[in-house]
This record gives C-alpha cells, sequence and structure tokens, in this order.
C-alpha cells in the first residue's frame, strides 16, 4: 500500500460537484453566535470614516486620529455594556463582542479603547467599591477622565506578583505614599501613559505597619488641569512595530501621595489606624483573585486577534480567487492562484482553524459574559468554574493570537510583493497584532499556566474519585497504556483499517477522541514525571522541572486543541439550517485534518497512529481543500465583513 | 523503556562542565569563510554612521538618508569586485560578501546597492556587450548613472517569461519600440523606478519581422537633464512594510524609441535588417541561460537575510543572558531567560542553523566567484555544474530567508514588549527582510523549480547508468523500499538499538545519513508518482501534477536540507583548530538533531526511525542546548559583528 494508492474521495478525473449556494445571511449569524444582534448592529451603525486606512500616518498624526475617533465611539456607545446596570451595562460579553468588531478596523483604536474602558475602567469596576464607581465610572464612560492601567514594569513583566512600585500607607496623614524604587520598577508600556492618561489604576505592593501584604491596585491621579502632578514622571515608549496610534509610556513616582480611599478595595481594605484587613485569607488566592476580575482582557485580545486574521486572510484569500499566475498548460481558461494545492493548504486550512477559534471564543463569551454578571452583581463566582473559564481563557489566548501571527504572516507571502506595500492593508495588520502574543500574558508563560491548570485538575480527579471510579478510570489507564505501548497490536490494526480508511478519518467523533486521548495521554505521562521532578531535592529541582518545559507546553497545547475542536463540533450540532451544517462539517474536518497531520509526528511515536494512516491524513486533507476551493467565497462572506472595512488596495 | 529513562549524557544533577574559553577570533575567521579579509577590512573601515537607525523616519527623509549613504559607499569602493577585471573587479563572490556585510545595517541601504550595482549594473555586465560595458559601467560604478531592474510586472510576478512588456524592431529607424500594453503589464515594485533611476535595464518580448522572439534585455533611458522622456509614465509603490529608504515604482512605456544598440546582446542580436540571431538555438533554454547570468541576486538576498538573522539573534540572546524573569525557586540566585529550556529551544536552535546556513552560503560564494569569473572573462561555464549551482542557489535562498522570517519572529517575542518597541531594532529587521521570501523568486516557486532539478537529475542518473550501475542502483532501491515498507524489520531494530541509541544520535555521518536516506527516498516515490501523472490526458495533467505539489516543496526541503548539512560538515572538517572544531562539533549537533526532529513524523511514517528513538531525539536536543547554553557569548562572538553596528536599545 503506498501513498499513490489512498486517492482522495473524489478522483482526480471526476470534476468537483458544486453544491448549491447557502444563504450565508444564516452562516453569518451562526458564526456571529450570542452577540449576532450586537453585532449586525455595529455594522449598521458604526461610522465608515472609523475604518479609513492609517498606515501612512506619523506617531503624532495616528496618536490624534485615534484620540478623536475615541471620541466618536464615546457617543456610539456599546463600551458601557461591561459595567455594572446602574451605568446601563450587565453584559460584559456585549462590551467584548463589541471590541472584536472594531477588530476590523484600525487596532490602534481597538487597543486604545480597550484601555480606557476594558483595562483602566474594569479594573475600577472590578476592583473597586461604591466609592469608587460612583465617583469614577460616570467620568470614564464619558471619556471625560482618561485613565490607563499601570501594572507591567521595565524589569517584571511575566511575573506580576514580583512588582517593585509600593504603595506604604501612613497613618498620620491617612495616605498611601506610591513609590519606584528603582529604574526596573517603573511602569512600563503603558498604553495612554505617555500622552493622554489623566489617572492611573497602579499596581503596588501595600505595605502597612511595616508588613507587605502583597500586590494591590490604586487610583493615581497623574495630572490636574493638564500638568503633571509633582513625583509623577513620564516617559515614551516612543515608535513601535506597530499600534502606533496608542500613546504606550513609563510611569515613575517618587513618593506620591494617595487618599487612604484610593485603595481599590473589593478584595482587600486598610482602615484608618492601618490594619489590614480581607475576606480572602491567602495572600495568594487574593492575588489570584484579583487578576482573574480583570481576564477581561485575556478574552479580548484574543477575540481582537481573531477579527484582524479574518481581515487578513479575506484579502488574502479574495486576490487569490482572481490573481493569475501561470498560464494553464495546456492553454486553456486561466489559473486562478487558489486552483494550487499549494495554496489552497497555506490559505484554506487557516480559514477552517479561523471558524474553529471563533466558535471557541463565542463560548468563551458566553461563559464569561455568565461570571461577570455574577461578580457585577457583587457576588463571587463558583470558584471551580471560575477558575476552569480561566484557564480556557488563557489557552484560547495563546492559539489566537499565535494563529494571527502565523496566518498573516502566510496571507502577507501568499499575496507576494502586493502584500508588502502599504496599500495592502496586510503591513500593517502584521505589525499591529505581532505583540498580541506578548500582551496580557505571553504566550509561552501562559500556556505553561494553562498545563498547570490541567495537572492540578489530574490530581483533584484522583481525589475525587470513589471506588467504582477509581477502577475505571485504572482501567482506561491501563487501555491508554497498551494502546500506547504495544507495537504489535497497531500493526495489526493497520492491516485491518487498510479498506475502511477514508470513512473513519472523516467521522468527527474519531477525530474529537483522537484530540482527547492525546490531550489525556500527555497529562499522564506529564503528572508522572512532575511528581518524580517534584520530589528531588529542592537545590535541583529547578532544573528537574525545567527540563518539562516543552512536556508542558504540549500539554497546554493539546488541551487547547481539544477544546477549540469540541467548541466547534457543538457550534455545529445547535445548528439547524441543513446546508450550513453541511458546509460547516466540511470546515471542521478541515481544521481537525489539518491538527492530526500536523502532530502526526506525535500520533506515530505513540503508536496512536499507523504510517498508513497518517499518509492518509495528508491525502483526506488534501481532498478536502479541493472540496472546499468552490465554497472558499461563501465561508468570507461568513464572517460579514463589510467590503469598505477590509480597505486594500488588493480588494477593489 | 519510557522517556524518562532516555536521560541526557550529563544527568542532571551533575553541573555541565565548561570548557575553557576558546579563540573567538578563530571561530570568526572560520565563520567568514573564503572572504574573511575581506569582511575584516570592511569591519574596520565602513563609516561608523552607516549604522546609526533609521526607524524614525519618514519615507521622505529615510530616501534621502539612503541616498545620501549610497553615495559614502560608492567611495568606499567594493561594489566593483563583481565587474571584469577592467572595472577594478574579478571578485563577484567578494562582491556579494561585501553586500553580506552591508546586511548587518540598515537593510535599505543593502538592498538600495543591490539594486544599483547588483541587478542593474550586474545586468548590464551579464548581458551586454563591449558597447555597454565601455559606456555604461564606468558611470554606474561611480553613482554619476543611477538605474533601475525592470523585470516584474503588476499581473506577472512568478512566471517572467509570460511578461507583456514589448520591445518591436522597426527596421526603418533602426529602432526598438517599447510599449506597455495594458495596466497589467506595468513594471512594478522596481527599487529606484519611483524616483531615482535615470535609466532601466528592462525585460520584454523582443519582436522582429512580426515574430515574437521571447524574453530579451534592453537599456532605457528614462529621464534626461532631470526630466522624464516622452512615453515614460512613473507611479509610486509608496510606502511598505519596510525598505522605505528604497524608492520602489511602477513603469509605464508608451511607444518608447530605443536605438537598435539598447538590446543587451550577448546572448542574441538583431541586425539593422531586423534579422534574429543567437548562439544559443532554443529560446527556451536562451532565457534560462540570461536569466542564470543574473543568479547572484539570489545569492545576495539568501547572504542578506543571514546577516539581518544574526543581528537579530544576537541581540535576543543577549537579552536572555541577563533579563531576568521569574525568582529561582528556593531563592537561591536569579535565573536569566536563557536558563530555561524552552528559550534555548527557542533561540539556540536558530542559532546552530544560522551557523549551518552561513557554511553554506560561504560555499555557494565560492562556487558562483569560480562560475561567474568564467563568465566575465566572456566565456560560459559549464552547463551542467552551473546547472546544479543555480538550484543550490534557489534552495539556499529559500532556506535563508525563510529561516529570516522564522527567527526574527521568534526573537521578537522572546524579548516580549520590549522587541515591539521600535529601539530595540527587532521591528525594523523584521519588516525589512519580510519580503525577501518573495523577491528574486517567491520562495514556494522557487522551491519547486529545486524539486524539478531533482527529478532531472533523477532521470539523469538512471540514462547515465551501465549495467553495473543499474544493478548497483536496483540494489539500493531495493533496500530504501524494503527499509520503507517492512514493519517487521525496523521492529526488530528498535529492539537493537535501545541499548546504544545516545551515541550513535550524536555521529555525524549516521545524521547526514539519515538526511540523505530521506533526500533520496522523497525524490524516488516523487518520480514514479510524476511520471504516472504526466501520462495521463492533457486535459487532466493540470490536476494531476498539481496534486503532487506538496510531495515536490517536501523534496526541495529534503534536498536543501542535506546541502547545507553537507557544508556544515565539511567545514568542520576543513578546520584544524581543536576548540573550535569541538565547539562546532556541538553546534552541527543541535542543528542536524533539530532538523530530525522537526521531521520525525516523516522519519517515522516511513520507517527510518522507531518510536523510541524519535523520542531520543527530544532528548539529545535538549541535552545539547543545555551543554551549548555556557557557550553562547562565544557563538555570539562568532559572528564578529562590532557592538555599535546592533543599534538596538536591549544591548547597550
Amino acid at each position: 500500500m503506498t501513498t499513490t494508492e489512498l486517492r482522495p474521495e473524489t478522483p482526480l478525473d471526476e470534476p468537483v460537484e458544486v453544491p448549491p449556494p447557502l444563504d450565508t445571511e444564516v452562516l453569518r449569524r451562526v458564526l456571529d453566535g450570542r452577540f449576532a444582534d450586537l453585532r449586525e448592529q455595529f455594522r449598521r451603525e458604526a461610522p465608515a470614516d472609523l475604518f479609513t486606512p492609517t498606515d501612512d500616518l506619523s506617531t503624532r498624526d495616528h496618536r490624534d486620529l485615534t484620540r478623536q475617533r475615541l471620541r466618536q465611539l464615546a457617543e456610539l456607545g456599546g463600551h458601557e455594556l461591561g459595567y455594572a446596570r446602574p451605568w446601563g451595562g450587565d453584559s460584559p460579553g456585549g462590551q467584548v463582542a463589541q471590541f472584536e468588531m472594531l477588530g476590523f478596523g484600525d487596532a490602534s483604536l481597538m487597543i486604545k479603547s480597550g484601555v480606557q474602558w476594558g483595562l483602566f475602567g474594569g479594573a475600577v469596576q472590578a476592583l473597586g467599591t461604591e466609592r469608587h464607581h460612583s465617583t469614577l465610572l460616570e467620568p470614564l464612560l464619558r471619556l471625560e477622565l482618561v485613565g490607563c492601567f499601570g501594572m507591567t514594569e521595565t524589569g517584571h513583566g511575566s511575573d506580576v506578583s514580583s512588582i517593585g512600585t509600593t504603595a506604604t500607607y501612613d497613618p498620620a496623614t491617612q495616605e498611601f505614599v506610591v513609590h519606584t524604587p528603582d529604574v526596573s520598577c517603573r511602569k512600563d508600556y503603558i498604553g495612554g501613559a505617555a500622552e493622554d492618561a489623566d489617572v492611573a489604576v497602579v499596581f503596588a505592593q501595600l505595605v502597612t505597619g511595616g508588613t507587605s501584604q502583597g500586590v494591590h491596585a490604586f487610583v493615581v491621579p497623574l495630572r490636574e488641569d493638564g500638568v503633571d502632578l509633582p513625583g509623577i514622571w513620564r516617559g515614551d515608549d516612543g515608535r513601535k512595530m506597530g499600534l502606533n496610534g496608542l500613546d504606550n509610556g513609563r510611569l515613575g513616582f517618587d513618593r506620591v501621595r494617595i487618599p487612604r480611599t484610593a485603595l481599590l478595595n473589593r478584595y482587600a481594605d486598610v482602615a484608618e489606624d492601618g490594619s489590614y484587613s480581607s475576606p480572602i485569607a491567602s495572600a495568594n488566592s487574593r492575588f489570584f483573585t484579583m487578576l482573574g476580575a480583570l481576564v477581561k482582557g485575556r478574552v479580548s485580545v484574543s477575540g481582537g486577534a481573531l477579527s484582524q486574521t479574518k481581515v487578513g486572510l479575506e484579502i488574502a484569500l479574495r486576490y487569490a480567487l482572481q490573481r493569475t499566475q501561470f498560464k494553464r498548460p495546456g492553454g486553456d481558461g486561466e489559473v486562478v492562484l487558489l486552483d494550487y494545492l499549494a495554496h489552497q493548504r497555506r490559505l484554506l486550512i487557516p480559514l477552517a482553524t479561523t471558524y474553529a477559534l471563533s466558535f471557541a471564543q463565542d463560548d468563551l463569551l458566553s461563559e464569561m459574559d455568565e461570571l461577570l454578571r455574577v461578580q457585577l452583581a457583587g457576588n463571587e463566582p463558583d470558584a471551580t468554574r471560575q477558575r476552569a473559564f480561566e484557564s480556557h481563557a488563557a489557552g484560547l489566548k495563546v492559539a489566537s493570537t499565535w494563529h494571527a501571527t502565523r496566518t498573516l504572516q502566510t496571507c502577507r507571502e501568499a499575496c507576494g510583493g502586493n502584500g508588502f506595500l502599504a496599500d495592502s492593508r496586510l503591513p500593517q495588520l502584521k505589525a499591529d497584532t505581532d505583540v498580541f502574543t506578548t500582551f496580557e500574558g505571553d504566550n509561552t508563560v501562559l500556556l505553561q499556566l494553562v498545563a498547570k491548570g490541567q495537572l492540578t485538575a489530574y490530581a483533584q480527579q484522583f481525589s475525587d474519585l470513589d471506588t467504582l471510579g477509581m477502577a475505571r478510570f485504572a482501567t482506561r489507564d491501563f487501555v491508554s497504556t497498551y494502546a500506547g505501548r504495544s507495537p504489535a497490536r497497531s500493526l495489526v490494526a493497520d492491516v485491518v483499517e487498510a479498506g475502511r480508511i477514508p470513512e473513519e478519518l472523516h467521522d468527527r467523533a474519531w477525530q474529537l477522541r483522537m484530540l482527547a486521548d492525546r490531550e489525556r495521554h500527555v497529562v499522564e505521562s506529564l503528572a508522572k514525571r512532575m511528581r518524580k521532578a517534584r520530589s528531588r531535592p529542592e537545590a535541583e529541582r529547578f532544573e528537574a522541572v525545567d527540563e518539562l518545559q516543552d512536556h508542558l507546553l504540549l500539554a497546554g497545547r493539546a488541551h487547547v486543541e481539544r477544546v477549540v475542536a469540541e467548541a466547534f463540533a457543538a457550534a455545529i450540532a445547535r445548528c439547524d439550517d441543513p446546508a450550513v451544517v453541511e458546509l460547516l462539517s466540511d470546515v471542521f474536518d478541515l481544521h481537525a485534518l489539518s491538527v492530526l497531520e500536523a502532530e502526526k509526528g506525535w500520533y506515530l511515536q505513540h503508536r496512536r497512529m499507523t504510517t498508513l494512516r497518517a499518509k492518509a491524513v495528508t491525502t483526506a486533507v488534501n481532498a478536502v481543500c479541493r472540496k472546499l476551493r468552490p465554497r472558499t467565497g461563501e465561508l468570507l462572506d461568513g464572517f460579514g465583513t463589510p467590503r469598505a472595512w477590509l480597505a486594500s488596495s488588493l480588494v477593489p
């Protein structure tokens, strides 16, 4: 049995049958998901001039334009949705959906609005109490008060709990003294800090009575009547790769005094006499509760990355649908770029994955909406559910942003020299989104957090199991071990499979099982290795655990891939339009098979796939590409992006 | 046997032994290769202000600065090396080596100089004859005549033979009439066309006596006394992702008349009466001979990409050597980024591959130098050798430029938010080099050309074989088939191997065999499939051959990977400093093992690797990363880049 004998289901010499066109409006609504109405409204009502190109602007002009556009947005509304009912909200998912819609335009504006109404306003809402809400929320929603979010420091990026800025309580004056001890503790890369922010939410080590209580957030005024207050130092991060409409900068504090009440005190407070109190006993869980309350940022970045990816893909694919490259051998008819299999693989696979990620994002939005509404009502969401959600949010942020970086790179290359010209818009899409893999948590660090969450869940599973469960688990574990280690077994399967490869490969249940099985195996083996590493003497532990970093990253990735595929499958199951279901099923097929193909090394190595099957997967990916090629236009229509928003010379 | 039992050679609990420091000057000379003296001279003599940053400049200012710097270069000299002896040259390799040195600075200047003295001047030298040389070379070398290279058209990127510009001979006036029939035939993305070029080498379909003779090159004046000549139309490509110091533009010709002698007539001529003559009978081989004479451009882009990659890697690695992220668990001592295995894998593997590609590039430069010196002397190089060289040049251009894009992306991410700031220099490195995968031939198209060359060579091998050879070949083929198809056999090997995995994995001969074997297998199976596809009826042939595009790309990749590794191994074999040999051997190990790891899916699928061995490869990669971690500074010193040239805020 050789590769050539594995023919795609549609033989080459039979023309591909083109199914009747489907109602792309239905497809669009399915993809728009839970907040479809809001998205449709935005498409109708958003001012057209929000979407004109900005690539030729100087830093100064781009910042000015972005400021001006932010005022337009303040009038348009939508951002208030993320706030509590009295401020017109109670739909945090709706707020993020609107943020995602901004992602079809200039990313500088999207991020600028995210800094003001997501990060800054969000921190006031989530970490503050009535005294902050009543004084700050209305002005900040109306843009009468512009703020920034001062968490990251020059020397402390990923390890936020180690930031060096201090806020020391002085009972004599009932004030906190905010201070930057050295240059590595400057706040850095802070959107709005260079120019626009009047006020900052500053994260600092709270010290009272000589004791540090860990990181807390404070509202620190930066200027009054347009003049910076004493002790405030600002720096400008200057020109960046992208997002130059946003004024990123640095902040330093030289013993700046703020009132005791400037502490955002939902989760902890300091009394007039300096005594510290918190409903959460452990400093560690207090810190993670605060960070958890801010998780909307990650969900937003994930969604924004997908919107920008959709724009890039639509530009590259519509270009590929009309651009000719070589003449058709034999001379009859023209061949456009997308007629080439290699080009289909380059662009249709990311298109399918964009669909998959969009459905996962919609699930995340729904879950976030429910959890944050509990929080907005002043209660705490269920801890287990919140933890699971945070892990999903981190994982999807990683998947979406790396997908954006990779896909937009591919789009640029797929458009050749045209993709290098600014007026194609691809350069700006690439440049703006590039930092998404870093902000709201570096992807490599986040993915390890996801994996550590899996390990915890895995350990939990053990401790929760009753006797029966334990037995079931043991059997499953045994099966997994057996399937993983017995070469003879899989070789027998190889022979048995030969006749029925194509059908099972396209079976969604089988595809999902393959992904779930991989995740389980990777986590189980990681847990074993981790237990061993952690049992080593403390001096050797760092190296021993570090040795597992790759395994951790793999576990995180396997988890996210399974979750994304399941979300996609669930979305298809919910859909009741047969034509849409049929099309989405092929899109699912392409996505799932392409993951299996990309990971075939793992599957072969762990004897989850025979060599025959690995070859068949590639054949199947190629066949689905050909099948979807005539549906490309419909799939792009499903994104629902008004043509003017594409703003690319490549799509007139 | 599980993964955990496969320990790296240096157990975790024994400290890695740091060998005595080696003489990095020797290492640098080894890496500098055949043109080491020239590179050293450039490091000493290049004006420091060529290397100041340009990221904050407007398009206008950047173009002005680049023009001014080009004049500095004209005075510095070095570019004349690529020309025939009367013009001070006879060292085309030296010219490219100097171009590569410019790659440590602003890529706009590098490419600008490449347009003038590589593409434009190079075409005059290679395709012209005495009448062009005597009038044009001296002024263009002195920059008294600025030219551009008009090949690509808006609608014809990769398929140069189909360009639409015509040059029709008019015997009445003994002139060619150069004409752009429609907008798709405008020359586009032409460096220098927007503003600076006084003259263009224009590629056009030569028509005489009503017959088209295919693509030829003509010298077409664009302006006189600063004013564009009648019939010349110029457009500006405007802002681009990068390389904004270079004025890319468009050219159109409205029946522009040029003298008969403007035809660059080394390979074909038109007599006064309009009769056409050429020493090369076939239009096709004439066209490819002309393109072959211009292959220096590909070699240059490959080298320039590597230089820019070296700058980016040095910035990211020196940053990783001092940047702390998390505290060391247990608290004793700081952990810098490069102490993490994941970070080592991200950056040390590309560092090793950069070494590998540099040695392959040096081989290419030597070969090019010899072949082009034959050409400069007015002779034609050996056709077989020239063809092999062209294939290597195309393959290495693909490998180096994709390596640059991937590596600089990784460098940006590895520097987090700092890597997004312009003053880190990473944004500009990324933006400038991004188009290298497109120009001088789109990588995807080039890689297919490489593979087609392999197929030709493979067919040639058959036809050259005598009876004995045929028998030998058949045996080899059988062995390959057997090894590829018999699962039982490889499973037996699995058991046998268990005891001696680590040693063989680090055996260079084994590593090279693995790469060569893969290439052979891929090409053999491709040849079989291709023969089948080509035998189909003409109407189906396009789809049948297109189905093999992925296989073609794989064949190209496997070929280049083998060639690069062999070049690296040969360089080590030539080196006589034991300390350098020892270090480079580890670098080779990391490079080769990382290729095997990345391709383990293929090796497993084709039963060239057991699952046990595949796991061991990953363990070995990790072990070599740890071993090279303390040698990082020395390896960067080997690049020999003066610190001031890095011009990055991340490396003070």
